[in-house]
């Protein structure tokens, strides 16, 4: 199994285009650059699916020469995409993918419904090429050895979807492959037993850090909105989580551009080196073999 | 009036990410990467309009630091965002926009039509900022000495709006600002009345250089479809017209990923230099003072 990183940040990226904060600023002075949090996934390394289509997909492709056509054709090693929930910044790349021959998409009822009727994305693609809706069951066979299975995690729905009713609106996939296996779960609100069950013996996890703690908003943005309200476990609540699974590797991925771990100078590494755990890196690769 | 090109490829940019054609595969190895048609314009350099708002829109916007918000606010200096059409390449753009505190939209009634019930991609941002749709009028008063007027230069509808009826699909945008002017037509189906009017006596005109040939697709993909059958006049047979103007600058924008002049070095820039014509380039300021 292999696995790159196509990106680490939460919506909106690092620097945000609109925010003028501390880190933002910094990020823009040193030309720093972390792109909406999506990954790569292959069982043989050359048929791949996506988990997540971020906004920034194109360039994210671009930037992972295993993810381009061989020369002369248009034969692109993307198999196919999963979604972890229907939010902007998970499924607006999807529309990047409009070219292909053929679109399969993986997600639950919930979110294959939002892309449908509260924003129907998957309609327009259709004008495009050939959608292949699928709803995620509990174990998805996908190509090359490669399986799925899912956890719900959230019920959050996305903010233009808020009419719509329904359950599994934020998931967590469990991909394995040749006997190891990665969890990917960039949105987790609460360390629940449906997550701690997915998790069980993994060999990977990269999970949501999006915040370094809980009111981190309040200081960098004066906002009076805490993590958890927002459906997201900071990481600082999640270290103690980790330290309870010593043999498997816990990265963190989807960070806020307000998360000071976003910087790789940032004092409070020095917790997560403590707890035996990382921050994903942009364009990272991981061979699990 | 200041104006920066944030980006000169056509849908799909170079290269295209499901693409292995020649152009796209050298434009890979070589590290080129033209980004899709997007442009900014100000009248006085602090206050900026984005012309179309391309998928690529947050990485452009990252890379213009007169577009940056000042350190510790979240005062974009974008204003507001102009649409010559309804295309997916030059309005996925705007959902980057949503955290922006209001986001005017200028565009024909036509177009708004399109972003409101093809694909509601107004009502979706509506959930997260105040979207202000604008229906341009012949001439357009915006901030600080600039002014916009349009000539409708085509009708073709976006393939997912296909079902829409209405006229003023697709527009050229002429900017005046104390005295001097600019033309904005990155999509243009021929060379007619209307468009020949709006750039009379311009200083800058951009337009479209989707294809270098009426035929290019086809030497290029084995596809069968002429420049003229996708709503765009080859290069070739807009430099006889442009020696009709020889006081106007001429820049070909929008390039396809099949389009030679896309590379530096293709012989057939020749044939434009020979025209006092010139190919667009990525992050280009123009300052017409």
């Amino acid at each position: 199994m292999r696995v790159r990183v196509l990106g680490t940040a939460a919506g909106g990226g690092l620097p945000q285009w609109n925010c003028g904060c501390q880190s933002c600023c910094r990020a823009a002075e040193l030309g720093v650059q972390l792109s909406q949090d999506c990954l790569a996934i292959s069982g043989d390394g050359n048929s791949w699916y996506l988990v997540n289509a971020s906004p920034d997909l194109r360039t994210q492709l671009l930037a992972t020469p295993e993810l381009r056509p061989p020369p002369g054709t248009r034969r692109t090693p993307v198999e196919g995409v999963l979604l972890t929930s229907a939010e902007l910044d998970h499924t607006l790349g999807l529309l990047t993918l409009r070219e292909a021959a053929r679109l399969p998409i993986y997600a639950t009822a919930a979110v294959h419904q939002a892309l449908r009727q509260a924003f129907p994305i998957t309609e327009v693609i259709g004008s495009y090429t050939a959608v292949q809706p699928q709803t995620v069951s509990d174990r998805q066979v996908l190509t090359a050895g490669l399986a799925a299975e899912i956890a719900v995690v959230g019920d959050k729905r996305p903010r233009y979807a808020g009419e719509l009713r329904g359950t599994g609106w934020v998931v967590a996939y469990r991909f394995t492959g040749a006997g190891r296996s990665l969890v990917y779960a960039p949105c987790l609100p609460a360390w629940s037993d449906a997550f701690e069950q997915i998790i069980d013996g993994a060999d990977v996890v990269l999970l949501d850090g999006t915040f370094f703690t809980e009111d981190e908003l309040t200081h960098a943005s004066g906002s009076d909105r805490p993590a958890s309200s927002m459906g997201h476990l900071p990481i600082r609540a999640a270290l103690p989580e980790i330290a309870r699974h010593p043999r498997t590797r816990f990265l963190f991925t989807h960070l806020n551009n307000t998360n000071p771990l976003a910087h790789p100078d940032a004092p409070e590494l020095a917790d997560l080196r403590a707890a035996g755990a990382e921050i994903a890196a942009e364009r990272q690769l991981l061979v699990l073999e």
